[in-house]
């Protein structure tokens, strides 16, 4: 394609999605003339309805369709457990394990003084209030740990030492696949004291 | 986000896309969650004019959005010159080098017999055509020097034998195997330069 705004245009909008540089945007721009004209339609379409249909659980702040989403709607998922995480995608890949069948409250960041993120921008009134009348027995602190999640953990273990809870995190230790001399001291000393029976 | 059906139906579109995989497509598809409104429905509008604007130039058969395209109607470009390439990449490679100002032809691919592509299937009746009325100096045959694209270049100097005009071809400063749009400039302008008779 010589001389053509259109082209230039949407490589210029894909290039701002992440790990997308001008290349890559450029041949997906190309690639959409190679699409079927109803395709292309149907692309287009969907690209609005992600963000016409997607919102966020009143209750959890998951992103999903409905609201409240179906975790927090389902009965059959324990009561007294509630997971603490970070974003929605973490909830998505707690999800796909099948091992987890309590519910989640998502924070929506961490806390971040560098970036201006407080207390106040996270969701925070909304999980003291599920603390209050969620009749929880557990609540597992599963905030990514990084540097400003730990210190965003150890901002939630503060406002959880009054609640009448156990409060638990996940394990920290070398990933399946991993080895020994790729990580950290201070994971793999964690690893070290939280072993388990062989 | 969980069970968002649009999120998995525009990860589903988007993988479909050359070098794509699930992972980055369902990325993509999340990066929509946090662009404003009216960029999504202008990312949307983008996609739908590429489609609706772009066409093929009725003399040369590039891809653009003006019909005859800027380079044939452009009465500064050296009327006697003409480079045959494989498709509208190509000219767009070439055109950023700066250093051709002749015109162009686009085969519409390469035959390949294993493909099913025969010369009636590339832009050949033009071709012969602008031989015929074009009062044509020198064609250069451009076409990617792969297998395929050794086979179609043996075929036009065959087809441009009795033609009274110089045949030559790009100095093979692209490496046998390799496509005109993937080097840099300055070695496409060397090819430029740099060629021989056919």
């Amino acid at each position: 394609v010589i001389h053509s705004k259109s082209v230039e245009d949407l490589a210029a909008r894909l290039a701002a999605f992440p790990g997308i540089g001008p290349k890559t945007a450029l041949r997906l721009a190309l690639h959409v003339l190679r699409i079927p004209p109803q395709e292309v339609e149907a692309l287009a379409r969907s690209i609005l309805q992600v963000q016409q249909r997607v919102r966020r659980c009143a209750v959890c702040h998951v992103m999903t369709e409905t609201d409240p989403c179906p975790v927090c709607t389902d009965q059959g998922r324990d009561q007294g457990l509630l997971m603490v995480v970070e974003d929605s995608e973490d909830v998505a890949a707690v999800e796909r394990t099948g091992a987890y069948r309590g519910r989640y409250h998502v924070l929506g960041g961490v806390l971040s003084p560098l970036e201006g993120v407080g207390p106040q921008d996270l969701n925070l009134d909304s999980l003291r209030a599920r603390l209050r009348t969620g009749g929880l027995r557990e609540v597992i602190l599963a905030v990514n740990p990084t540097l400003e999640g730990e210190a965003t953990t150890l901002y939630l273990q503060r406002l959880l030492r009054d609640a009448d809870l156990a409060v638990t995190r996940l394990a920290r230790g070398i990933p399946v696949g991993g080895q020994l001399d790729q990580y950290d001291e201070v994971t793999l000393e964690k690893a070290i004291t939280g072993r388990s029976p062989a």
